[in-house]
């Protein structure tokens, strides 16, 4: 099972390269460094945001080459699939979404086996899910779509919760994984498809 | 002493997670978990990035729940009296600068604990209090306050050279944390009074 | 010759604390506070985040003053030959050149010393030449140039990995140091001269 979820989390990789590769694109042509380091950030810089708060080295991608390996192929299939994917809207957002579910409960579970506290790691595992992407639109220079819509980083968040409870009440670890990231997946996809989103802060 | 600096600290903090929640708004209508985002890095930012420059870990919101406590609390005020705070921007502008004026002189003196020299002290003094309003506004991506007005981050280091200066001359540590602190919110309230700026770089 | 190495070091710092000096003022008027913050940045904020990831602690400006020293040189020779600089477009631009070129070997040698494999290490020589210019855009809030022009990032690589190849061959390492950061200094004068690029990553 641990094998299970090492390539379940190279697949997150993978499909987090695809988006960042993707999503620096619609805003303007970039070059081929450009688009390598977008797909770097959006895949990896959750989990490196992560690991520097819980002062967790080495980091990931500098400990495990088939990270890396995992971002190049992103980027190699985000190239080849270009015309494929960005017609594919739909397809992409539910990579995306399975991605951001495998990262939430996978960041949620390091944050614990080093000590956090139950807040801090749920807020770690919804890091680890949606910083990457927070990084990259500051990067490509607009206000991070988490701020502005939807219910994306919530979604992580409720995710977690449901993750403890559920160990709270005993549940087996691989079911729980399974059963908390399909409920980030669930939920997300609900509120992407009837275009629900949080209450505003101010009327 | 040590119990009067803490609920201090704590004090600060509630009042930069208003004012996080508060500034974020200004520009954009944000959901509940955007304003909770630019709360938390309000409050925690300038900290956070002092701990990962010292290697100063755990980091506090990692290792003291209350803390984050101090966050909702500020987010929960911020939202009640809404309305009250946004007429009130002097209200506003007096507790940020008590803000600045507490967490310069806490960032100066954890730096010194964890060895730094003098000219390192202060600047992690200033980082403590600016930083969380810098990351802020690069989130809500407009260029940081710091840059363009006001004597803003100037009172923070003159305050801390202040505190270093008295600390040689033997001055009582409490003693001088009230008056360096102090320092910095006369010196911000009058440049703000006056509309007082640094010269600008080049004519 | 280590201490050769060691001044040409704090001439890349000064280098580039010119250039964030000039670069920030180019957008804005900004007092000294924030042309001060911006030459920090691209001077020191490179090695910052690469040692941040490698967990190398203390931060090489926070254990050597020199490196503070060499940054408000910069900013000096900035402020006192600001038009001489600012006609003279090419002069900045070799100097910015040398900065990158030394950087980016000095950065790799120090992953390397670290334990860092190859891969990781080119790309944290990479890191130090070119993320203090990266920082200092977002903070000015403009798209990272690395991003949308010329061969920049990708000759610091070039670089790493001729250095690289001569070091398995055996060549004396001071030899190579010149060798490969002159390939890097080389690669970028060509691709500026001649207006190269790489290609877009999509038609």
């Amino acid at each position: 099972m641990i094998e299970i979820q090492y390539i379940f989390e190279l697949f997150g990789t993978v499909v987090f390269a695809i988006s960042g590769a993707l999503a620096a694109d619609e805003r303007q042509k970039h070059d081929w460094f450009g688009i390598t380091c977008f797909a770097f950030i959006t895949a990896i810089g959750g989990g490196t945001l992560r690991d520097l708060f819980l002062n967790s080295y080495p980091l990931v991608w500098i400990a495990d080459m088939n990270v890396i390996y995992a971002v190049f192929a992103g980027i190699f299939l985000a190239g080849i699939f270009y015309r494929y994917f960005s017609k594919l809207r739909t397809t992409l957002m539910l990579f995306d979404t399975l991605g951001i579910a495998l990262f939430t409960i996978v960041g949620l579970e390091k944050a614990q086996s080093l000590g956090a506290n139950d807040f801090i790691s749920v807020m770690m595992g919804m890091f680890t899910a949606v910083m990457g992407g927070v990084l990259r639109d500051i990067l490509i220079n607009k206000t991070p779509t988490i701020f502005v819509e939807e219910i994306y980083a919530t979604a992580c968040i409720a995710g977690g919760i449901i993750y403890l409870v559920l160990d709270s009440f005993g549940v087996d670890r691989n079911i729980n994984f399974i059963v908390s990231g399909a409920m980030i997946a669930i939920i997300r996809i609900i509120t992407v498809k009837f275009n629900l989103s949080l209450p505003k802060f101010y009327k």
